[in-house]
C-alpha cells in the first residue's frame, strides 16, 4: 500500500484534524534549528493524548513507517529532522501541566510543555525546574528529556536526567509504560527512565513526565573576572570551588568573543584595558561579607587581573549578556562553524593548547572564538570563516578541521557532543567518542526495543 | 563436560591462585547479608585485573556457566547470592585507587575499592564521594554501582547514579567497554553507564569506575525534634525546605523505635516527656544566627513539641546514634520482619494511615517500628514478631503481610524496594511496582546483552 493510502487509514483511527499534510506544516515540523537538511516528511501527526500517540505508533510499527518525534524543534544536531519521508509526531498539542505538588516538590506535565512555561507555573510556589538555557521559550520538556539537555546551570544542578522522576513513554510497539512515577528512590530492576533520557527519540516517544523541582535560590551574586589565560581560568575555578558559596555558574569566554559582542551590541567592556580571558562567576551565598573577603583574597593572590561585581539585578543581567549574547554576536559579525565538545576538566588546558597549535599550523589566520560552560568541561568551539574565503570553500574545509579537532578530542578523552546530542549532524563522528563495542551495545538495545526500526531511524547511528 | 573439568580448563588461562574451590571460600563468597539462601557456588574466581575478569566471562559465556558478580556482600536483597552452583566472581582483589584529580574533582578506582577507603583517600584533598551508609566499611564501589546504593545523604546528594562519571564494564560476551570516561557531560548516544548502574550484575561486571567527588561541607548542624504525628513530620519537612540552610539529612523514627533503642543501648531520651514521632534534621548553614531564628520560628508556629540542637560534634554523634542504632536495636530486642519501601512524599501520610488500619484489623497486637529517610519518601517498615508467637508461624504470616502491604504500596504509587534492590528476595513481588510491559522491556534488554543468560541469572526476574 502507498504511504498516502496508509495515512488515510491512520486518519480514520484518529480524532479529526490530528493529521496534517499541508505544505507549510511539512516544512515547519520537518526540521529543527540546524537548517542543514531539507525537510521532507510525509505528514505531521499532532496528537492530543498519549492514546492518540499510541495509535500512531502501532500503525507505524505494523506498516514499517518511520517516525520522527518532535518537540520544540530547537535542537542543534538535527535529531528532530524528517528529511526522508518520515511521519513527524509533534507533541505540540500536549502541553498540559498538573498542579504543583508542593509537599513532594514535583510536577507532572505533558511532553509538549514549554520549558519556560514550567518555570512560570512553579514560580509562585517558590519552586523551579532547574533546566535552563537560551531556547527555553520554545524548547519542550519532551525534547529536553530526549536530548538530556544541559545549559548554564549544569554545574549547580546537573543535566535534565537528574530532574526527571518519572516518564510516560509509548514504546515502538505502541505499548504505554510509565517507569519511575513520582518517587525519589525506586531500585526495582533496570531503571528504564535512564534508557529513554538522552536517546533522541530512537527508543520511544515520551508523552509525559513527572519533574523533580527545587527551591528557587534566595539571591545570586554575579561577578566578571578578567584573567591572563586559560591556566588562570582554571586556577580561579579551583579557588571558587573552595569559596564560601555554592557555584551556580562558572562560564568563560575569550577576548575574541567579547570583541565581536562589543562590536555587534555596541557596548563597552566593563574593564578599562583589554584582557585575554574572562570568567563569569555566579554564586549562591548566605553571607555577602564572606564573599567579599573571598574576592579580596582572589586579587591579593593575583588570581585575577581585574573584576567587577554586580551591585543589583540589572547589573547582573548586563554581565550575563556578555556571556549569553556571544553566540548571536558571532553569527551577526561573521560566519562561525560551531562545535560543542566536552573534556575532562584536567584536559582543558592541554587540549586547547594543542588545538591552538593545530589551527596555527594547519589553518593559519583562522580565528577561533572559545566560550562555554568551563566548570563542566564544556567548550563551544567556534571557528570563524576568514573574511577573504568563499563560504563553500570554508564549509568544505571545516570537515577537515572537524576531523583534526575530533582526533584531538579523542586523544584528550573528550566527547564530540557535550550537550547537543548526535542526531544526523554528528553521526559521522560518533566513533571518535564511542568504541565499536559500545556502538554494538547501543544497536543491540535499539534492535531489542524497536525491531522494525520505526523510531527516528538513522539518528545517532544507522 | 562437567563443571569441574571446565573449571580446570579455566584455571589454566588464569594466574595461579585466581580460582578457589575451598569449602570456606564457597560459603564466604556464596552469600550476602541476607542469610536466607544456602550458599552453593561451584567455585570462586578472585581476579586481579579486568583482563582476568574478561577471561572468566568469555569462558562462562562459551560454556554457559552462570556467574555471580560479588562485591562487599553487604546486600539486603540476595543479589550477590550463589545458591545454584554458579561461579562467584569476586572483585575483592581489585581495590586499587588512583590519584585524586583535584582540578576535575574525580577519582578512578577499581570496583573492589571499599566505600570508606574512598572517603579516606579523598579526605586530605577536602573532597568526598558522598555515597554514605552504615555498611561503608565493607561495601564496595562496584556493589554500590550495581545496586545504585542510597543511604543517609540521598536528600542532599542523590543516589550513587549521580556520582559516577565513567565505568569500565566486562560485557556478558567478554568484551570490555568504558562508557563515560571522566566527563561531566557527554550526550553522544545512549548513556550505557545508566544501564549498568542498578542492574544488580545482570548485564555485566563493573571492573572500575571514575567517581565524581564533591567538597566536604564546612560544618553541619544536627537537631532532633519531637513532634505529634506523621502529619507534623511532613509539615516540619515543608518548613525545613524553606529554611536558611541546605538540608543534609531529614530522618524520622517513631516512639516504638526509640523505646527499643533506649532499652537495648541503656540510654535516656533527650526529652523529658514521651513523644510519638521524632525527626533528625542535619543542615549545612553558613549563618548560625539564621538557623537559630528558624528554629525559634518552628516553636512559635507550634511545628514541634520539643527539640534539641547539638552544640558540638560529640552531641551530634549522640543524636545520630538515636537514628542509626535503630536497626540493630530492633534485632537485639525482638524479631523484626524488614521491608524497605518508597512512596511519593505526598502519599506518605495516607499510606501509613492505611497501613496502621490494615495492621490493626488483620494483625491486631503486632507492633510496627517505622523509621527511615522520610525526606526521600523512603520508609523502613519493621514488623515485630509478637512475643507469644512461634517464629515459624510469624515467618509464614509475614508473607501474607507483605502481600497486603505491597498492595497498599501499589495503590499509593510506591515502590517495593527503595534502595535495597530486588535480587532473589524481592523478585516474587516485583510486579507490584513494575508493569508487565516494563518487565518485557527489561527482559528484552537482558536478552540483547546476555543471550546465554550467564550474568547473575535469576536475579531481579527469571
Amino acid at each position: 500500500m502507498s504511504v498516502a493510502l496508509l495515512l488515510d487509514a491512520l486518519e480514520r483511527h484518529l480524532p479529526p484534524g490530528t493529521l496534517s499534510r499541508e505544505a507549510g506544516d511539512l516544512v515547519t515540523y520537518g526540521r529543527d534549528w540546524t537548517k542543514v537538511h531539507e525537510p521532507a516528511p510525509c505528514a505531521v501527526a499532532l496528537p492530543s493524548s498519549a492514546s492518540d500517540v499510541a495509535t500512531v505508533v502501532r500503525w507505524a510499527n505494523e506498516n514499517k513507517v518511520a517516525l520522527v518525534p518532535s518537540g520544540g524543534r530547537t535542537g542543534l544536531a538535527a535529531g528532530a529532522v524528517a528529511a526522508r519521508g518520515e511521519l513527524v509526531v509533534s507533541l505540540s498539542r500536549m502541553r498540559a501541566m498538573g498542579e504543583v505538588d508542593t509537599v513532594g516538590a514535583t510536577l507532572r506535565v505533558e511532553a509538549g510543555a514549554i520549558t519556560e512555561a514550567v518555570h512560570e507555573h512553579t514560580k509562585p510556589h517558590g519552586l523551579t525546574w532547574p533546566v535552563d538555557f537560551a531556547s527555553k521559550g520554545s524548547s519542550t520538556v519532551g525534547g529536553n528529556i530526549a536530548t538530556n539537555a544541559g545549559g548554564v546551570k549544569v554545574i549547580r544542578y546537573g543535566l535534565t536526567r537528574q530532574w526527571v522522576l518519572g516518564l510516560e513513554v509509548v514504546l515502538p510497539n505502541g505499548e504505554l509504560i510509565a517507569p519511575g512515577g513520582s518517587l525519589e528512590k525506586n531500585n526495582s530492576g533496570l531503571d528504564l527512565r535512564q534508557l529513554f533520557i538522552g536517546s533522541e527519540g530512537t527508543l520511544g516517544i515520551v508523552t509525559a513526565a513527572t519533574l523533580k523541582l527545587t527551591r528557587i535560590p534566595e539571591a545570586l551574586d554575579v561577578m566578571l573576572f578578567a584573567v591572563a589565560d586559560l591556566t588562570a581560568v582554571l586556577t580561579l575555578f579551583s579557588a571558587a570551588r573552595k569559596g564560601p558559596f555554592t557555584i551556580s555558574a562558572y562560564e568563560c569566554f575569550t577576548d575574541a568573543c567579547l570583541s565581536r559582542l562589543m562590536r555587534h551590541r555596541n557596548v563597552a567592556s566593563p574593564f578599562g584595558e583589554p584582557h585575554s580571558h574572562f570568567v563569569l562567576l555566579e554564586v549562591e551565598t548566605a553571607e555577602r561579607a564572606a564573599l567579599e573577603a573571598w574576592v579580596a583574597d582572589v586579587f591579593e593572590r593575583g588570581l585575577a587581573n581585574d573584576g567587577v561585581m554586580a551591585q543589583h539585578g540589572g547589573e547582573a543581567a548586563q554581565l550575563w549578556t556578555l556571556r549569553e549574547g556571544i553566540s548571536e554576536s558571532l553569527s551577526a559579525t561573521g560566519f562561525p562553524h560551531k562545535n560543542d565538545i566536552a573534556l575532562p576538566i584536567a584536559e582543558l588546558l592541554p587540549f586547547t593548547t594543542a588545538l591552538e597549535e593545530l589551527m596555527a599550523s594547519r589553518y593559519p589566520g583562522w580565528e577561533i572564538c572559545l566560550f562555554g560552560h568551563i566548570g563542566d568541561g564544556n567548550l563551544h568551539v567556534n571557528i570563524m570563516k576568514p573574511d577573504a574565503m568563499a563560504k563553500d570553500d570554508f564549509l568544505a574545509k571545516t570537515k577537515d578541521v572537524d576531523g583534526d579537532m575530533f582526533r584531538l578530542v579523542q586523544r584528550h578523552r573528550g566527547s564530540i557532543s557535550a550537550e547537543h546530542g548526535i542526531g544526523l549532524l554528528k553521526k559521522p563522528y560518533l566513533s571518535f567518542t564511542r568504541s565499536p563495542e559500545e556502538l554494538s551495545v547501543m544497536r543491540a538495545v535499539k534492535a531489542a526495543l524497536d525491531p522494525n526500526n520505526v523510531m527516528n531511524p538513522g539518528k545517532i547511528f544507522d
